[in-house]
């Protein structure tokens, strides 16, 4: 297919090129910029690290003395305000640049429309809106944080077409085939953190790093262990992978809140009751600066954490195969569920995509739909 | 699309009038023909239902005269025995046909490519294996009921994507949307036969008939009730709307048996122990010529009859909803199952769909990767 040069033509390179360093930016968000001067692309930049320079900077410094005169395509709105670096807008003003395209506003409601406001003040014209949608999906975790504070959770399951996550001796491996498990790997690379339950953490003693056929980045692990079962030789504790944090209560042994610290472990404890405090967990994760986290809990946890309504994005993986197994086989979701099935979580804006055999339904739960 | 002339451009054609008339050919298969002649379509035929001309016969009777140097393309081989009616392949040798193509072979054994060498000692000309596989399909049950004298059974669900046909309190209405259960009864009325468990029926009180913007034709009507707790009164035994056979045990009650047995209804003993012998029902019902069977049955149905190595076809309709309730919320498969995941029942020729917002799962049970 001949694509049509246009302003999306130029935006679907920022948006690609953004997308790529999903997970590499922290708390920031993925930002793509295109400048294009008389028909020729004349510079190109992303934003790659938290501090590091912003998508526009790099761009126009790849454009210098071309940038006069030119067209900027960036997929968030310049910013106006001094951060770790200058504000962009004025870095745009400062190139001379005649035109700028935005695709999403900034979504922060404090700053939002004032970086566009700026260029407009400066007599640039400008063009909001282009594939704002595909940029704001890009952003969601940094969408959600950057207004609450609290971590963006992409619940992820791997089940059999009866809902089963084990057969009922417990065997997991493997549910899903080697592409469907890459494209954990790659959701696991593009969390700030991966959390699972002391249950899953005991039994399969995992590493949770990032597995890819290329190198990916580790996220920090996070175990919900109320009462601190999880041995301390696990692999989470000892492997330095990656940072560690333990979810606790209060009522758990002391002793064993000071070898998980003495181990590097950074142990939170979230409640004085018997379970862990989930919202309030995900506020101290949020205070640490986790914007973002993969949950790969088994039924109880994902059930737990679906009931606290804070699960923002689900993504199912299912292979197509039935293991039976009735009570005995655990279910990727265990928790005391809805009375009626009109009151059932309803997720809003599916989609179904086939990795090699499986199947990946991914949508977005609308809280106001569940009575539970 | 600009759609290419040639074999297949007439084949889809037979293909799609022979699709169309999917449920109203009893233990026949569908079939569909088209005549062409110097660029023209001369004539069209479908078998409309057993007992009734075949697609040849109407095609080439309304190809009159012009039938004569014809192309004649058919879905199916031409029989070449007589049946209820005179072989097919004659009547096209007699027609002066001059060339035939063909899309699958009979998939009778006994038969198998005779039509097509009796064509060829004619001096026809016979191209065969044209979209084969998609006539194939269309006669998927056809095929198996013509070797083995079995039904082929389609094992139906709606479920949500936590594997759940009903809330823990029982309600499950509705679970799927409108579109979703628009293309349930449209597989009612293309299956001979629907199969439910006493469960169903004595909770439900279902009609199990077919009902869509159009008239569509009601499945004969099937009970699995070892012990015949489904009541007198149920609408299946009741509503006159469509035949009821009713499997039980050689120990269930003989009044019962009676007085269903006054009320028109089939009762059929299937063995002597506690349960119903499956195996044995099916292989009585296909005495009965019923060909195909949509199962629409509990999880514990489910779970036997995948178990027996029954089910020939699975279509599992997920709601995207979550609904919990575990053990007390029933699941769309019940029985003991895999020890391992490995030893799970894989599908095969896996397809998915969306109706609506539902999710469709359509895939064929590769038992001998099962190990229960």
């Amino acid at each position: 297919m001949i694509e049509q040069m246009n302003d999306e033509f130029y935006m679907r390179l920022a948006l690609d090129m953004a997308s790529r360093a999903s997970g590499q930016t922290g708390i920031n968000p993925v930002v793509g910029c295109v400048v294009v001067k008389e028909g020729r692309i004349v510079g190109l930049g992303t934003h790659l690290q938290r501090g590091g320079g912003h998508a526009e900077v790099h761009a126009l410094n790849m454009a210098a003395g071309e940038a006069a005169g030119s067209t900027v395509y960036v997929t968030l709105e310049p910013c106006s305000h001094y951060g770790k670096t200058p504000p962009c807008a004025d870095r745009v003003i400062a190139s001379q640049a005649s035109r700028v395209v935005v695709a999403a506003l900034d979504p922060n409601p404090a700053v939002s429309g004032r970086g566009i406001a700026k260029l407009r003040d400066a007599g640039i014209e400008v063009t909001a809106g282009v594939l704002a949608e595909e940029s704001r999906r890009l952003n969601e975790a940094f969408e959600k944080y950057i207004v609450t504070r609290m971590p963006f959770v992409t619940l992820k399951t791997a089940s059999t077409l009866d809902g089963k996550i084990a057969a009922r001796g417990g065997d997991s491996k493997w549910i899903t085939g080697e592409q469907a498990r890459m494209a954990v790997h790659t959701l696991r690379h593009q969390h700030q953190a991966i959390m699972i339950g002391a249950g899953t953490a005991a039994a399969d003693n995992p590493s949770l790093t990032t597995r890819l056929p290329v190198p990916g980045l580790n996220p920090v692990r996070i175990v919900v262990d109320a009462s601190l079962r999880v041995p301390l030789d696990a692999k989470l504790y000892t492997d330095g992978e990656a940072p560690t944090i333990v979810l606790t209560t209060a009522g758990a042994d002391s002793e064993r809140k000071s070898q998980l610290a003495a181990r590097g472990v950074d142990v939170i404890e979230c409640g004085d009751g018997t379970a862990v405090d989930l919202h309030y967990a995900m506020q101290r994760l949020g205070e640490k600066e986790i914007s973002s986290i993969l949950l790969e809990g088994g039924g109880r946890l994902n059930g737990s954490m679906l009931q606290a309504r804070l699960i923002d994005k689900l993504v199912l993986f299912f292979a197509p195969k039935i293991i039976g197994g009735g009570q005995l086989a655990p279910g990727s979701f265990e928790y005391e569920g809805a009375g009626r099935m009109a009151d059932a979580l309803q997720l809003r804006g599916v989609e179904v995509q086939r990795y090699g055999e499986d199947i990946a339904i991914t949508g977005y739960p609308d809280y106001s739909s569940g009575k539970e």
